[in-house]
């Protein structure tokens, strides 16, 4: 028996925050083969409320710091303004979607980020996936919606990155599905020319990517996004595909 | 056989606004007998936050005004930071919470308000509780936790009252369980005298609530809360208790 592909999509802050592009974007995300798994982050609309509420965010070295109020901000606007209106927009298109952050079903247990140089207070790493559950949930014929907000078991919310969801998420799967790992950023793919998109590169191989590097072609933000991806490709994830809001369904670059 | 009995507590925006409060009223909710649903409000928090961001809670006639940014807050509060505050503690006592909305799972359809004399917004009347779906996860070991947020299946979510979230529940799931709701209220139970507990009514009857309301001893913002109790009752719920934090497990008043 062919076991059904399990397609999980990331898609990022700047799709949530747009209806229409949100719309479009869902409606090429059920349309993906077999079961689903969308992931979602929410970026700017948590710092705009923050921002309004007199706590700007703090950023060290590209990474939000999540104090207290943070926490309580991030909660809001990721497991309940952007989780409930995904929701609520893919039920409209007659899937059965079920939101859920990490302490939902206990589905992902972090520990508080510790021993790095700086205090990143309530950020959280993964410490584990609970596979069996999501699976229930898929056979259940669910489309769970995840947000990027994990908890510790002990009873603290811990803010986690959406990619590093994704991409553990999808390791943590291997042993029930095929699975695709679909990233969704702003460009179509990986460009050899950020600003020009008739540069995408469809493939890369492990190989390519180091000489890219090495090159300058692939650089800044890209290089977490693809060592996150890589390292899935890695841990048995079948495939791992880099696409833009435009190209869920084909196209962008496909990693190797 | 004996069919296991679901216990539904509703708990207001004071319990879940004290970490103290909401820590001894989760101990007594998981000490329940049986399978287990929590409701819960979010009250004053969502007021707050509308304050600060300029969006003052407009009431007529003692029921929220909910336009479309004060869909967002609330929808920021209930679903977000109350949903996973109280999911996480639940979590940290060794039980399965799973936190949805009525658009997860497709659980509650509930359709805009109207033909009322005002316009209440985005307030959502129920139309149907999805009792299988709530069965199937009570069945998988899952303790549910509702917020007050509905949708219309056509991509609205909806600000729906807790109370009637949880007498509606509690009678879509009679033919599954036998079905105890209890109502925690910031007072023990119904009292003879509102600031004097030891006034505290244990048992009222259909015939005794209508002599108390004749009475003028039962009156105000406790009618619809009873008329919701007493209608749950005449649909099956095998028990309705009017109950305070500290009487969550036992005592409280009785209705029958």
């Amino acid at each position: 028996m062919t076991r059904s592909t399990l397609n999980i999509l990331k898609i990022g802050g700047k799709v949530v925050e747009s209806d229409q592009l949100l719309d479009q974007v869902l409606n090429e995300f059920v349309q993906l083969e077999g079961h689903k798994i969308l992931v979602h982050g929410g970026g700017k609309r948590a710092t705009d409320l923050g921002n309004s509420l007199g706590i700007p965010a703090q950023m060290i070295e590209g990474r939000r710091v999540t104090d207290a109020n943070t926490l309580d901000i991030v909660t809001m606007v990721y497991a309940g303004l952007y989780n409930k209106k995904v929701v609520a927009q893919i039920q409209a298109k007659n899937y059965n979607a079920l939101g859920l952050s990490g302490a939902d079903a206990n589905l992902i247990i972090a520990h508080k980020r510790e021993g790095w140089k700086h205090d990143y207070g309530f950020a959280g790493d993964i410490d584990q996936v609970n596979a069996q559950s999501i699976h229930q949930f898929l056979k259940a014929g669910f489309v769970p919606v995840l947000c990027a907000i994990t908890h510790n078991k002990k009873g603290q919310l811990l803010n986690t990155n959406a990619d590093t969801i994704a991409a553990e998420v999808a390791k943590a799967m291997v042993p029930f599905y095929p699975v695709h790992l679909h990233l969704c950023l702003d460009l179509p793919g990986v460009l050899r020319h950020p600003k020009d998109a008739s540069t995408l590169i469809p493939v890369i191989t492990g190989q390519e990517y180091a000489d890219y590097k090495k090159q300058g072609i692939i650089s800044g933000g890209m290089i977490p996004k693809l060592d996150n991806a890589f390292a899935a490709l890695a841990k048995g994830v079948n495939q791992v595909r880099i696409c833009g809001p435009e190209t869920i369904n084909q196209g962008g670059t496909l990693l190797k």
